[in-house]
């Protein structure tokens, strides 16, 4: 078929012109980067004039026109081959080649700097074409292997080994419905793990261990990808009630009961939660009281319900590190820890103590949880874990924290490292329910269209791509958000603990949220298939659901994480001195620092809507908004002689908005901090886009606050949610690329629907 | 103590004023109610002036004077007493009476207007004042069993009768992790129910039934209380497989086999699903070939994974409705349903099939699904469901639906009923983790206040009613939507179900994922208590789970009610006519009807925002818009020549986000035209506001939407969340009334903390 309506110079723009118009696949900055290439092309005036003239977003070209290039394109029979380089260019030239029976000698580079500069990809279009199908899973423009690298940062080589190491038979993932069955499995496990020298990696040295809390945390968030189960129970043994003899006891605990523990030859349970008080802490009825006579202390349940509750590793545990009032000459010095030994050699009940098995639970069956009572139980005065807060030789109580609240919260304090903990291995939930989802979506078709017999592989549906590409990118944010965190705190000195402590609580809920969400999209995303054990997803669900609401529930930490923010991490925050606080706060953040740029509010450009320090600007102006109108809120409360508590109380659905824009603002400047310093080029341009779907993503999930507020315009609104579907088809040809650089060791890929061995014929 | 500042006239007016002022409780327009009360009370000129100065919403009265009634009020050592009828009056005049040593006769009736006409309950300001702690889980304005007697609506004797038959202990629940002894235990019930006549029910009295689809549905919502897989086995035995037979059989087929159906004496399943083909049912490959030769028809899975796939009662049953593509003369007619025999009497396989356990699933391991594979079966040509299309005695095909499309989805169209049901089920399963999460707030205290040794009901912190009082509103809308689509659907001809079928698929999807996000918003409510499998919330999101993906995926179905919308419900649409329907469509929906009052954009005072004709017209407003929105682009791409698939393609968030806007719009509709027949008055405005609360509600969930497009300005978009929150501490009295009125058999909440037998002291 030979065509002379246009030149050879016009007709390879034809394909272009017909991808960008048929799709309305650009906007109106980007037309300008096509604009610029057939300036510095070698056309005639009379192409150029043409061509720009099609180009004109106000006056676009006619149906008529763009279906005569759609029959123009139909009639050459050219098919469009994925897998080149350029897979339009190369279209285009061969397409000019058929339509005037001319050789154009060699690629146009001017089209490939369009294609290349637009990202425009076969997927955005060849369901415009007649293509060749020999469509790729993924491009090979990044490599796999590499990103995993970067994710797993310095303590990579040890947790190489590690992942090998996990193929050994005990780890083999089974399905095993009994809970004393389960529970025996997964203790096997943790003492494997333990007599690896796994257990003791947090601790010092002397104990086995080698004092690295980063490594701890890396090891625990590999751990859920062999079983949730595992991860909780090797976290309550050498986590919690390891960490509460290191971080709580001094060096006669240490010396005593640290290596045991690391090499699980000692079993113990972290007894802080009552079924009265979970939340409360500062309120548990446990006590302990000092005894002069005898130099014990009694360890008694006041009432029935006053029980420790949910103690994860009661039923396999010798010892427990106790939460009580402590009460030392008639006066309670508030919540302290106690070492109390439970049950002797033969693993049978010490006189007093009293054990009730938790029963079956949603998830987590393979952790043995507890409730358990003390009935004037008597323990040695160095039980008490002294290091804020002891009694003397001559019973007199002592700390070097004057203060009983500072004190409590320091104790609790050196519970964030486990916190941030709690979020690596959800997010590790959500990273492996994702390498599920998306591998199934990669090769399961569903629904045909018109013109061919094969259906459509599901990854390639816009709401599919929505559900699973946008958590994708989150992932990484969060990733490298908690890495970064959990080095701070592992190098953190006690005041910087404390504003990592706010920072860890606002983390810790909106990221075991989002695995939760993650997963549920997931499971939904693989229809039936997500829901049979065998595909994981379902076990990942259940294990995963309590971290919403152990380790602090998500909606008191963000409270706390709010609490932290109002006090703008300077000042202790108490009810003494509220008032101070809040007039601080509205001296500080005046109009002026949460006014913004007016010009800014209806640009959506795509480079502005890219530009980092938009999206950092925004998140800034959100938290900042919400801190000052939160503390005028209080204040206006207070004056009014609201007494704080309630002002508080008045305001908690406002400090929850104000903990989530917190976490989102900071996960995202943890992200971008450690993306500056990523040498690849081509990984950070990559990353760089995972962090712009975050972002986009984030301010779309608060548009209407910031439509309320006028930050952003209508249009802006519209415009984020459309670059929203965009990026997701641009990262499409990646999924795969960015599923594999989580680096989930294969063995543990046991999904069937994963693995792919029965799907496909 | 004697204050002379005020006189008595005035000082009954201090505690409004307080309570207004110190909580900015009120509105402009609720302060004009507060005005007219006190120009009708016999005060003097002096007195009324005062008050109204203080009144002045432009010039509030100033913190110190707050201050000074905070004072008086303190100082008067009243208490208040939540049990009064009018605690904020009485509370005044002993205040008033204590401070002018007077004595005011009687309560003053202009206060209790004040008090009555703006709904001040005690919880709004209970911490303002030293309150007599004598608190109330509930009002007793309102009376649960009248509410439970709406809900049953037409069947409530024979409802009152199942609930107390499901007394019976083999209905108990229990743990049973082991699948095999879980499916015989809900096999033994679902025989049980038939034998009492329960399972026949929709079907026609000479088949044992009473032709009453509303009643069926019914028994299996109750029955999710009872356990999900009961009610999912009741659904596949007696809906589906019944459902079948009834529906796409004959005469033939009814006499032969459905009162055996109905008794449980013949066990079956519905063989539609396969591996490779769920929602795409139209591509499944099982072939069934019509042999003129032997007048049988060949049942055969070509292909490894054309296995029917995901059959419920598989493993228990000895016949199966399988849909496969019929083959007669050499030509396909497309999709029909043959009932093929699967096991001989002694419950063996018959030859040529296979059937494969499906293992343990998330949730309904009582439940028995399986894969099931042909191999050359051969049933007699009468075994042809042939309501729709049949093989006559020359063997040749007829059928009375000449379109093979329109048959198929005439097929489809009998299951509609099964969807509503679905919904129902799942809406069960929200209201009992309701029940459990509400009742436990009720009874749950966590954290002190400064002034009180009692730590606060959970139930009364403002983050926790959002998150139960809201989805308890919803419920109470979405159960008479449902109720009313059962009720139509089971009168409807077959151009009205085509009608209810798009309303279905709506109303399924988005009552389904609410039911799943209610249940964990109630798991997480109740922290670790939730989490254990005793308290039944676990097994209610396990089994629910999957009611998002099976009876049609909820993706899936959102697009297919954006279908129906878009052809008005006046068309068949196909890809063949789209191009008049979507020209149709731009010629009825004109822009004309897509705009609106500009008058209302910033209209929010409480009367408008409490009314049900502006929710209704914004919620009209958001579909129609959508609906304009996505035809317009529609038909541009198809313009532009892009073939009609992939032009739906480039739309599909598009249409997902209208079947919502669609199902929240409908489901109002529903519910509105039920409470006008409610002919209690009391109850009506109960119910007005419960609908209030799902309209704002649903409104701020897409106020992003309404701001982009104007229709709503920033400060209404504020009011309406202030309002969702005022409204939630408005319903808090009643929650106790609301959840008692889902009727949830008592014997059926077996939870202890439900129970509250162990949970308080």
């Amino acid at each position: 078929m030979k065509d002379t309506t246009y030149s050879t110079g016009i007709l390879q723009y034809i394909p272009f012109l017909y991808v960008i118009w048929a799709d309305d696949l650009l906007s109106a900055s980007e037309i300008a980067v096509v604009m610029r290439a057939i300036k510095e092309d070698s056309l005639t005036k009379e192409e150029k004039s043409q061509i720009e003239n099609w180009l004109n977003t106000k006056k676009p070209p006619a149906d008529e026109t763009i279906k005569y290039w759609k029959t123009l394109i139909d009639k050459s029979h050219i098919k469009l081959v994925e897998s080149d380089s350029y897979p339009l260019s190369a279209f285009s030239q061969k397409f000019a080649n058929e339509l005037t029976r001319d050789t154009v000698p060699e690629l146009n580079s001017h089209l490939q700097s369009i294609e290349i500069n637009l990202g425009i990809q076969p997927n955005h279009y060849h369901h415009l074409f007649d293509v060749e199908i020999i469509q790729e899973k993924s491009s090979n423009l990044y490599d796999a292997q590499k990103i995993d690298e970067l994710l797993k940062g310095e303590n990579a080589g040890i947790i190489n080994q590690f992942r090998a190491y996990l193929n050994h038979p005990v780890f083999k993932w089974e399905i095993v419905r009994n809970k004393d069955e389960f529970r025996n499995k997964v203790l096997g496990q943790v003492k494997y793990l333990a007599e690896n020298g796994y257990g003791a990696l947090a601790y010092p040295p002397q104990y086995g261990g080698t004092g690295n809390m980063v490594l701890y945390g890396n090891i625990f968030e590999n751990l859920i990808y062999v079983d949730g189960s595992l991860a909780v129970k090797f976290g309550v043994q050498f986590g919690l009630f390891g960490g509460s003899v290191y971080n709580l006891g001094t060096q006669i605990h240490h010396d005593k009961y640290l290596a045991d523990t690391g090499k699980a030859n000692l079993l113990g349970c972290f007894a802080m939660t009552e079924t009265k008080h979970g939340s409360n802490v500062r309120g548990i009825k446990t006590t302990a009281t000092y005894i002069k006579e005898t130099d014990h202390i009694i360890i008694d349940t006041p009432g029935t319900n006053d029980n420790k509750e949910y103690i994860g590793n009661a039923l396999h545990s010798s010892i427990a590190t106790v939460f009580a009032q402590l009460i030392v000459n008639g006066k309670n010095e508030g919540v302290h820890a106690i070492l109390v030994p439970l049950r002797d050699e033969k693993h049978n009940l010490l006189p007093g103590i009293t054990i009730e098995d938790n029963g079956y639970k949603l998830g987590l069956n393979g952790v043995d949880n507890g409730k358990i009572w003390f009935k004037n139980v008597s323990v040695p005065r160095e039980n008490l874990l002294n290091k804020f807060g002891s009694i003397d030789n001559q019973g007199n109580y002592q700390s070097s924290i004057k203060s009983p609240n500072r004190r409590f919260f320091t104790m609790l304090g050196t519970l964030v490292g486990g916190r941030i903990c709690v979020a690596k291995g959800a997010l590790s939930g959500a990273k492996m329910s994702l390498a599920i989802a998306v591998k199934y979506a990669l090769n399961r078709r569903q629904f045909n269209n018109d013109e061919k017999m094969q259906e459509e592989l599901i990854m390639d549906y816009p709401t599919h791509q929505l559900r699973l590409i946008v958590p994708l990118a989150q992932s990484y944010v969060y990733h490298f958000a908690l890495e970064d965190m959990l080095k701070q705190y592992a190098n953190a000195n006690e005041e910087e603990r404390r504003k990592i402590e706010t920072q860890a609580a606002a983390l810790k809920a909106c990221i075991t949220w989002f695995a939760n969400n993650t997963i549920q999209q997931c499971r939904e995303a693989c229809g039936g298939k997500g829901y049979l054990l065998e595909n994981r997803i379902a076990d990942l669900k259940n294990d995963i659901d309590i971290f919403t609401t152990f380790e602090g529930d998500n909606t008191v930490l963000l409270q706390l994480a709010a609490k932290g923010i109002l006090t703008d991490f300077k000042k202790e925050f108490n009810n003494d001195n509220i008032g101070d606080t809040l007039k601080f706060i509205s001296t500080q953040v005046t109009d002026t620092l949460i006014t913004f740029n007016p010009l800014f509010t209806n640009k959506y450009d795509k480079e502005h809507l890219f530009d980092h320090n938009f999206h950092q600007e925004a998140f800034q102006y959100h938290t900042r908004r919400l801190t000052f109108s939160a503390a005028m809120r209080l204040r206006g409360f207070i004056k009014k002689g609201l007494p704080p508590s309630h002002s508080f109380l008045k305001v908690q659905t406002h400090l929850v908005a104000l903990g989530k824009a917190y976490a989102t603002q900071l996960s995202y400047e943890l992200f971008n901090k450690h993306i500056q310093n990523i040498p690849d080029e081509n990984l950070k341009s990559l990353f760089s886009k995972t962090g712009t779907l975050y972002a986009l993503n984030s301010l779309y999930d608060n548009a209407a606050w910031y439509l309320e507020h006028g930050y952003i315009s209508a249009n802006k609104s519209k415009a984020i949610r459309q670059r929203i579907e965009r990026l997701c088809t641009e990262l499409r040809p990646h999924v795969n690329v960015l599923i594999d650089g989580f680096g989930i060791p294969e063995q543990c890929l046991t999904s069937p629907i994963y693995k792919n061995d029965r799907q496909l014929s």
